[in-house]
């Protein structure tokens, strides 16, 4: 009998540490984002706190208050950055779901559906504009032009993806452009604004905003992944909405690049709008799953988890750099 | 035979001095919104050249280059700060005809219609961040303060009107709260920018901002009243609009005020929604007529048309102010 080699149970990565580091900090965040969401108009707190305070996860905001720590920032400055960030991502998320005609957002009814679409449109524009009168509160122009330049990729990003949307020959390329932009370029700018505050040097702006983008990236992915796996437990979206959306995911554009002449004529027909019932998506899940295409999905995105990791190579190796990679780690997990 | 006092024909107000006054700068101003209404994405230069090359008048970007020539301020700075007034005006057009479901916008097929919801609301938050842009490149983090104070007034203005949409007892009061949000503070902003450029005294700045906050109430006044007014010349928007989505408007509450019962339970039903039809647009400017609600509406957009003049009185009276009081004069005289 030969000995047996029992590998050490590999601990799950979690987000606690990200969590626990940026907690206080994120008090304070949460505090300014539910100020300044007030009006005199009582239809703008109601729509917005339906999405701000129904469980979203501020992992934008919790980038900038992680670099913040890791970089040794003493300030406050911030903390009202932080909750320009978050809500720009609402206004986003507002507008998308108006665009995707939505209905769910976060496990509730998405605002479109409570609202109506006016309203969740001007909600979100009112969001848009206080992000920015909170940079401006804070004077830094720089920050400015970072969180600027930033919101006008993403919505390029977004009317791209619009643009490849129920056009099977999109490629993995152009859909990598399309997720820098709609996701990658906010994860980004939230990261490297702490540097900024911190007055670091070029360098360190750099490398956080590295680690951002390549997280964003890593993070779509994971979201697109889990849209088609079967295996994935219910992060709160309807599984399937893309599918039925006719939306050019990677699991889609590898599955269909895979396939054989019969399946492929099945994804033509299904991304053009043409095969929408649940047996068709349980079709789309197992070819998907035939070609590995979750699979292949996930393993991209641990590629742009490493060099998020990776970028924060120049910072010694303290809590907040563990608790960073960390987090990057489990958001290549999720779901699993 | 008495003598016949024969009084000189009264020259009818034009906006031919203002737009001498500003022609050369707005051909820079033009060119700049060419040029930053572009993007790798070809359906946002197509969407926003629908509604930009469409034949708007440039009123908002004129007042801040009318307001530059009135101070003489002898920069360029006032270009870029003009073209960005006009996106973020250009981005509320989008959002709000995607709101209202509008059909027609400038005379021609509202951007909605022809290219969509979804690219509409993407493609006004694609302006709306060029906008912030323009203004981070300028650097003034005072224009900054005062175009992102005004863009979040726009958005609650517009969504407390939106609250007040198929409410009868909508006040005067309210609705010149929501004109002077929705509409009339970005006239403010764009005018008293020119002054911040300029370096002008406080006092000049806030001269401007008068000016342009009147204007801006004057003109939107008008507007409301062109909609239900059976003399006027048809303006390029589907009459009664406002009138079948249950807006309230200054027309509709002087006759629901000056009304008898029986009108007033027309009003009640029409505004809830429940008289739509052409003959119901003919009853409801008939009551208006009868109660020269249009008559009233337009007395009110003279008196602030006039404050707005008298905001200028500091100024030296040169050819700019002249032509400045003039457009004022010309706002409240339209479609007659």
């Amino acid at each position: 009998m030969s000995a047996q080699v029992v590998p050490l149970p590999r601990k799950q990565p979690s987000l606690a540490p990200i969590l626990g580091l940026t907690a206080t900090a994120m008090n304070s965040v949460n505090a300014i984002i539910l100020d300044r969401m007030q009006s005199e108009i009582p239809l703008i707190p109601a729509l917005a706190g339906h999405l701000i305070s129904g469980g979203g996860k501020r992992m934008r905001p919790m980038l900038t208050l992680a670099g913040a720590e890791l970089v040794g920032y003493n300030g406050a400055r911030h903390h009202k950055l932080a909750a320009a960030v978050e809500f720009i991502h609402t206004a986003t998320l507002l507008h998308d779901d108006v665009v995707d005609g939505s209905e769910q957002r976060r496990g509730k009814s998405a605002a479109n559906i409570i609202f109506g679409n006016p309203a969740t449109v001007l909600v979100g524009d009112f969001l848009f504009s206080r992000a920015f009168e909170l940079m401006v509160e804070d004077g830094s122009l720089k920050v400015l032009k970072i969180l600027s330049s930033a919101s006008a990729i993403i919505a390029q990003g977004e009317v791209d993806q619009l643009t490849a949307q129920r056009k099977i020959e999109t490629s993995e390329e152009r859909y990598l452009h399309i997720i820098g932009a709609k996701t990658a370029a906010l994860f980004a700018a939230a990261s490297r604004i702490s540097a900024v505050v911190a007055e670091c040097s070029e360098a360190e702006e750099r490398a956080l905003e590295d680690y951002g983008r390549n997280l964003g990236i890593a993070f779509q992915l994971v979201d697109d992944a889990i849209d088609y796996d079967s295996a994935s437990a219910d992060m709160g979206k309807d599984q399937g909405d893309d599918f039925r959306e006719g939306k050019m995911t990677l699991p889609v554009i590898l599955a269909y690049a895979r396939g054989n002449s019969e399946e492929r004529k099945f994804w033509e027909e299904a991304i053009a709008g043409f095969r929408t019932e649940d047996e068709d998506l349980a079709h789309a899940i197992g070819l998907i799953r035939k070609h590995d295409a979750v699979v292949s999905t996930r393993e991209r995105a641990r590629h742009f988890a490493q060099r998020a990791c990776d970028a924060l190579s120049m910072f010694p190796d303290v809590a907040a750099r563990q608790a960073m990679v960390e987090a990057a780690q489990f958001a290549v997990s999720r779901g699993y």
